[in-house]
C-alpha cells in the first residue's frame, strides 16, 4: 500500500534559492498528495516524497523523511485526508470504520512525539459528523493544524524573543525550525526573532548525533536565513559553557507532561544539567499540541528507542568497529526543575511546575 | 623530509586474527623504523605508516595517524632516534645541534598532551652525554619509556579496579587502550583489568565525536578481546547514567595541573559535571608522565583547536550545511573537584588537590 515516488529537485527547488523560512515547506498538500522534504537527504539532496495514502506518510514520519514533533503531527492530519478519500472512494458506506486502520498504522509510526496523537485526535473528531465526501472537510481541518501551527510558532518567537537579553550568545539543539514545524520553528522561530531583533550576538548548535539535524537541517535553515551559525560536536556544549559564550540553550519538545517535565531529542538533558551548573537559562519552546497533561510525570512518557545501526553507522557506512552494539534512545527527560522558561502560544511559564501549566492548559 | 610509505595489511595484520591486547602496538620500532597503525584508517582498514625519519613521526602525529597522549609521548622517542641516526650518519661533529630542529618538529606536533613533551625531555637529557654513534644510547632510552608505560598501565590497571564495586557498569570515553598507550591502555586498562576481576557488568564507551576514536578505536580493542561495549551517541551519556546503568565515569587524561584539573578529550567536562549531578563516581587514570606541575591549574593548560572541518565532514564527505562554521576544540578541562579518583601507577590519589599531587610527584 506504501508508495513514495522520489523527485529529485527542480531549479527552483535548489537550497541556495531559499531565501527564508517563508520558502522551506517541510510538509504541503499539493494535488492531492502530501509532499515531504526527503530530511533524511538534506542538506547536500533536496528530494521530495509524493505520498499518495496514508501507509505512505506513516512511513516517512516512521523513517524520519518527515521529523520534528509539529511537522509529523501535521503530515499525519495531511494522511487522514488521503486516507479518507480513498476510504470513501471505495465505499461511501464504510469508510468511517475503514478509515480507523489508516488512523492506526499513522499512530505507530512513532511513539514520543504526542502531537502526532493531538493531531489523529483532531481528525477522528470529525469524523463522526462528515455527511458525503469526507475530503474537503477534512482537508480544511489539516490546513487549520497546519496555519495554526505557523501562527503558533510565530507568537512563540515574540514571547520567547521578548525573554532574551541583548548581547546573548544562544545553544540550540537537534533541529526545531521550518522543518519540525509547519514553518519559521519552535525554539529555532525564537532564535529567528531575537536575532531580528538584534539581541544574539553568536548562535551555536550542537550537531545532534546520531541524525545530525544540527548540523544538517538547522545550519541549513540558519544559513538560508543569513544568520551566522557555529556548529559544535554534542560533547562540545559543557566546555562552551564554560567560555561564558552563551547566555541561553534553547530547545523544542517532543512531549511536556503535566508537571513539565519534557522529552525531547537525546542530549537535551546533559544540556540543562551544563546549564544549570554554569547559571545558564534554559528555554523549552513548544505550542500546546505538545503538553500531555494525563501524564502526571517525565517517568510516564514512553520514550522510543531505535535501530542501533542509527549509532554503528554513518550515511550507510560502517563507522564503529564489527562486533560493538550500541543503545540508542531518540529522547532523553529533562526534569521540570532544571527548565527555566516554558514558551507557549499561550504565554510563558517561568520555573514551570504542575499548577502553572494546569493555569495555563486550563485543565 | 616527510617520509611516509604505507602499506595494507597483509593476512596476520587482520583485526580478527588479534586475540588480545598484547598483540595490538599503535606504535612499534621495527627494522629502523617506526611503525604506527594508522588509527585513521581503523577499524574498517589495518595499516601502517613506516616513518624513516622525525619529520614523518610529527606529521603522523598532527594528523592523528597515532593519538592518545602516552603513544605520541612514545611515538616522539623513537622519533628522536630516527633523527639522531641521520644526523650522527650526516655529520658526527654537529649532529647535537643539528638535531635540536627535528625535536623542535616533534613538539609542534601537537600542543595539549604534555607527555610528549616529557618525553622528549628525557630523550633530550642523554644528548650532553653520548660519545659516539647516539642511536643505540637513545633507542635503548625510547624502549624504557615504551616498557615502563606499559609497566604503568598494568599497575593502573591494577589498582583503578581495585576501586571498583562488583556488579558495575562503566562508561568510558573517546580511546584510552593498547592504541593510546605503549599497550594495555589507562582508562581501558583499569576497564580490562576489573573486567577479568569479574566486577564489571557492562562497558558503556561514548561514540567520542568528531573523531570517533569511542566507535573505532575502543570499541575494537574490546571486541578483540571478548569483552562486550555498547556504544553510545555522546549525547545520551547524562541520560544513561540517569537510567542507573553507570556506578563509575573512567577517563584518560591528556595533562594533569598541579591542583589536579585534568585535560582530556572533548566531552570529559560534560560527563564528570552528569557524573556528579546523578551521584556517580569519576575516575581519571593516567601516569606519572602526564602531570605538568608546573602549571598551578587547568587554566594554563594550552587547549588545541583542530579545524572545522572536522566536524563540518565525516569520513571525508560533507555532512554538514555549505555555508555552516564549527567551533572545535579538541579538549576541555575537568576541574579537580569533580573527579573521585586520579589512578597513577605511583598510587592513587583520592578527591585530588593540589597538596596530593605534590606528595605524589615528590614536588
Amino acid at each position: 500500500m506504501s508508495n513514495h515516488s522520489h523527485t529529485a529537485c527542480p531549479g527552483q527547488d535548489n537550497p541556495a534559492a531559499y531565501s527564508s523560512y517563508d520558502s522551506v515547506r517541510a510538509v504541503e498538500w499539493r494535488e492531492d498528495r502530501v509532499r515531504l522534504l526527503d530530511q533524511r537527504r538534506l542538506p547536500q539532496h533536496t528530494e521530495y516524497l509524493s505520498c499518495r495514502d496514508a501507509a505512505a506518510v506513516a512511513q516517512a514520519i516512521s523513517t524520519m523523511a518527515v521529523r520534528g514533533a509539529p511537522a509529523i503531527g501535521i503530515a499525519a492530519a495531511y494522511g487522514v485526508v488521503l486516507a479518507a478519500q480513498q476510504r470513501y472512494a471505495f465505499s461511501s458506506a464504510t469508510w468511517r470504520t475503514d478509515i480507523e486502520a489508516d488512523i492506526a498504522a499513522l499512530a505507530c509510526s512513532r511513539p514520543t512525539a504526542v502531537n502526532l496523537f493531538w493531531a489523529l485526535a483532531r481528525m477522528q473528531a470529525h469524523l463522526a459528523d462528515i455527511t458525503g465526501d469526507p475530503g474537503p472537510v477534512l482537508l480544511a481541518e489539516a490546513r487549520r493544524i497546519h496555519d495554526e501551527d505557523i501562527a503558533a510558532n510565530r507568537r512563540m518567537g515574540e514571547l520567547g524573543a521578548a525573554l532574551i537579553e541583548a548581547g546573548s550568545g544562544v545553544l540550540t539543539h537537534c533541529n526545531t525550525g521550518s522543518l519540525a514545524t509547519g514553518g519559521y520553528g519552535t525554539a529555532l522561530g525564537v532564535i529567528r526573532a531575537a536575532w531580528a531583533a538584534g539581541k544574539v550576538n553568536n548562535v551555536y548548535a550542537d550537531e545532534t548525533r546520531p541524525w545530525l539535524q544540527g548540523a544538517r537541517l538547522t545550519a541549513w535553515e540558519l544559513v538560508q536565513d543569513g544568520i551566522p551559525v557555529t556548529l559544535i560536536a554534542d560533547g562540545a556544549a559543557a566546555w562552551l559553557m564554560r567560555q561564558g559564550e552563551v547566555r541561553w540553550v534553547i530547545v523544542g519538545a517532543d512531549r511536556i507532561a503535566a508537571n513539565g517535565d519534557t522529552a525531547n531529542k537525546i542530549g537535551t538533558y546533559g544540556l540543562a544539567l551544563a546549564a544549570r551548573h554554569h547559571g545558564l537559562k534554559f528555554m523549552v519552546v513548544a505550542p500546546a499540541s505538545t503538553f500531555d497533561t494525563k501524564l502526571r510525570s517525565g517517568a510516564d512518557i514512553p520514550i522510543e528507542t531505535r535501530t542501533p545501526q542509527e549509532v554503528l553507522t554513518l550515511a550507510g557506512q560502517p563507522v564503529a568497529a564489527a562486533g560493538a552494539s550500541a543503545w540508542n534512545p531518540v529522547f532523553d527527560v529533562t526534569p521540570a526543575e532544571l527548565i527555566d522558561a516554558l514558551v507557549t502560544e499561550r504565554g510563558v511559564v517561568l520555573a514551570p511546575d504542575a499548577r502553572k501549566i494546569a493555569a495555563l492548559m486550563g485543565v
